[in-house]
């Protein structure tokens, strides 16, 4: 008989995707979850399986920092989920790192990371070769339907030309933070003029395509997105918001990365309340041709902790450093 | 300016998947064929050049054995396309291995060969070790769409009850060999004779069910297959094969994984001549269920070599060993 000790788990961050990531990490007999980590004070102190509804947790207390956290024990690997930026999450990671602690993380900026800021992403990887330390960022979009999807699929590509991807999905399906960000009840220039501030709109749109680039070895020319407001033809009530014909429902998000002058990433994700026929479709313009469909598309809010908790096991196995998708083992259900 | 010195690589076995691959090999500027390898006599000597069509080629020679290619250089990667079975390649490839030279396969059984052979795979892993050379088997059925395809999709999967995959292909677009293989213008009775006897049918539906198994940490009771011919309803007629009305024109394949009494993986494969519709279908059932088509499927033959060549430098990335796809990084065109 062999006895294999779990994987010891902290959980950083507590909002909707952190409180979902533990409950799933509570169902793996692979995992033990040994507390959390947030800043709020109404968080502070309370017991997991209170903030949870989860009973496996019992007796797991969120602590106000990382440091409070090691009285209870040191993490192989912390599940981060706070923040989108990749500067804001660099500042919570590197005490994490410098501790030789591993990281998966739900932050979108850090599917590819180095598209976003070269220097800091050299300097954290250096500082996790350091320390024995690895940091992943994953997620269902970025990290997994828009990006490692096709990717994966130019594995049996003798040639490929040009990749499009087009996501719809239907918002009031979705948690109410989300109804609420791509803009619901807003008038449309209203969205539109958060959308150019950064304060609206799907984050991970470029670095899904900075991710897809640097995997086929592509030096792009640039990275184009433009944002516009989907239009209400009718009133639409959901359990989370109430929008009235012409208001926005949600959001038309549009990438193009180009490369000696033509369009060979195109990205376009629709999320607005009660789309028809959500689904995820992938076109790889090559030899062979590929055109894929995924049905309804992959389900966000479960997929992502899915792929947060699944990624534990092939992180830990991986070279230190500040990886990639394409670093890593392939994803797998775990 | 970084110059980075081509992958040497060297084609292990000159059938029609060997030449295909030589060919798509001499179109990357970071490989280097150095030359062949193939036991035919009308092969040894001869120029690849001349075999394949392919000019960037010329200069480059089949010998008889990788010992006498040996003095022209030594590669760093050998393709290896002769064998279908586990057995048959591991004698072809323990003198490679033993040289410290990596090996891409298409050998079918290579892509779980611990299912066929535990103690000959566990032999080979070590040796690897020892020789520092990595050995993996991939192309596109086995080695992707119904196996490594599952299991990437189960990458975003909370829970994963059951996987299923349909492949139709259209043999009259596919080669003469493979028209034949599949029963072409044999009578009903007598496909199913052979392929009881392992003569005919396709190679490595078990296979790709033993990977998925692997993939997902299930452990199987057991994997049984069935085979049934598709009977032409019309004559039929080809560049390659002749099919009256009765006779066999393909192939009907059915692999069962199950668990706990269950069926719990479902491989079916119909590759018959003038098969309407093909494609890919994927199915997971959990949370979130996923159904994934590939519209006109993954063409066979093109995507088999792409798979190969792509393989090659995430194959020499990885640690040394006999490697499954779920140990080294993921599918990228390269």
């Amino acid at each position: 008989m062999q006895e294999i000790k779990p994987i010891q788990v902290a959980q950083f961050g507590l909002g909707p995707i952190g409180l979902e990531s533990l409950k799933l990490a509570a169902t793996k007999s692979w995992l033990e979850v040994i507390g959390g980590v947030d800043l709020a004070a109404d968080k502070v102190g309370r017991d997991l399986a209170d903030l949870t509804g989860e009973p496996a947790l019992r007796g797991r207390r969120v602590f106000e920092t990382l440091a409070a956290l090691l009285a209870v024990g040191k993490p192989d690997v912390v599940l981060h989920t706070s923040v989108s930026k990749f500067a804001a999450a660099a500042l919570q990671l590197e005490p994490i790192i410098r501790l030789g602690i591993s990281v998966v993380s739900s932050c979108e900026e850090l599917v590819c990371p180095a598209f976003r800021d070269a220097a800091l992403a050299a300097r954290l990887d250096a500082l996790c070769q350091q320390h024995g330390a690895r940091v992943f960022g994953t997620g269902v979009n970025p990290g997994f339907v828009m990006d490692v999807l096709p990717v994966v699929l130019s594995g049996v590509s003798r040639t490929v030309h040009r990749i499009s991807v087009q996501r719809v999905v239907n918002a009031s399906t979705r948690r109410g933070p989300l109804q609420r960000k791509i803009g619901s009840g807003w008038s449309p220039a209203e969205f539109e003029r958060r959308f150019s501030e950064g304060e609206a709109g799907h984050a991970g749109l470029k670095d899904s395509i900075a991710l897809i680039a640097h995997g086929l070895g592509w030096s792009l020319d640039g990275i184009t997105e433009t944002g516009r407001a989907m239009v209400a033809e009718r009133d639409i009530r959901t359990d989370h918001v109430e929008v009235r014909q012409g208001q926005c429902c949600g959001l038309h998000q549009l990438g193009i990365g180009t490369r000696a002058g033509e369009s060979v990433i195109t990205l376009e994700i629709k999320m607005y309340l009660d789309a028809p026929n959500p689904h995820d479709a992938i076109q790889l313009e090559g030899e062979p041709p590929l055109r894929v469909l995924i049905e309804g598309g992959v389900a966000g809010d479960q997929a992502t902790v899915a792929a947060l908790v699944n990624a534990i096991p092939r992180v830990l196995k991986a070279r230190p450093g500040l990886l990639l998708a394409t670093d890593i083992a392939l994803p797998c259900f775990v």
